[in-house]
């Protein structure tokens, strides 16, 4: 099969990133992190007050913010498995519009934490629809394009996309959902 | 039609960027530029003696190179003109296996030259096989990758691919092969 993955959310943890990054400005802003359990959007910036959002950028377009992000737990061991099942898997990410930083540190975290092969297995754009694959697994609850996709698209779970109905998956209960259906 | 663009090479003209940058540094290693006619290989460091190699792959990993690429003439305007006629233009670009500057610089390059809305039609893969299009625009005599592809490929044309038969375009003559066959 061919498996795109996407990046941040699913192997990247934004989400714990953030958290541990607005733990140490929240307070200058009279606002603690949002417990991870009470997410709702899936752009952080729409949980918090509107007139924190400039704050809220500033923590994830900030130079280093990318690049340190934890492994989702499971996550790598899963890629390794996935190669080891003969599987093609690609990461397919979207980078943000303010690409300066978290284009190259995205590239800095797959060859940090998958190795620099892996870095052969990225695939960079707004729009998932025009890249081909068997499933794409992503957190963001419609991934959408110009195109018809080929993949069908199975959740990463997150709590801002538990609305979303569909086959979804966490890194550690992954291998019949992901593989059952087999390729197109 | 779905119609993507290389960026090195069609878009920006990665040839005369490096002519002139080693202009600049080729009397320290007794080689002057070769002229752009006389290139034969797709990778310019294939063109030079084993010897310049490291030199060679210095002048286009340096910070600023990818950035400061003028325009292949006549790119920026036809890039207009496809919109206008109504096309999905997107630009799909491999990256050097040195990210570092190339990837980001490729972003600039796009959002200061095509503007900053056309950042988001950019695809980065170092696999072109695994995007969609009715069409592919691209210098490299062979693209290949991990799939079929779906579009077929039309040669821009570079001294280093005349070896290769097939369409071939220039932006100077590019409206009948490129458009005439419509869409897959």
């Amino acid at each position: 099969m061919l498996i795109l993955i996407d990046q941040d959310g699913v192997l990247a943890d934004f989400e714990r990133g953030f958290h541990t990054a607005w733990q140490a400005i929240g307070p200058r802003h009279g606002h603690p992190p949002l417990p991870l359990e009470e997410r709702r959007s899936f752009h952080v910036r729409d949980d918090y007050p509107p007139h924190l959002e400039e704050a809220v950028v500033s923590v994830y377009t900030a130079p280093g913010f990318y690049r340190a992000l934890p492994p989702v737990p499971g996550a790598v061991e899963a890629m390794a498995e996935l190669l080891d099942l003969g599987h093609d898997v690609r990461i397919c990410t979207s980078p943000l519009n303010q690409y300066r930083y978290c284009v190259p540190e995205k590239y800095e975290w797959v060859e940090a934490h998958l190795g620099p092969a892996f870095v052969q297995r990225m695939v960079v754009t707004k729009d998932k629809t025009l890249v081909v694959g068997d499933v794409l697994v992503d957190d963001k609850p419609d991934v959408t394009g110009a195109c018809q996709p080929a993949w069908r698209h199975v959740l990463y779970d997150q709590p801002y996309n538990r609305h979303r109905p569909g086959a979804r998956i966490t890194w550690a209960d992954w291998r019949a959902v992901l593989l059952a259906a087999g390729p197109r």
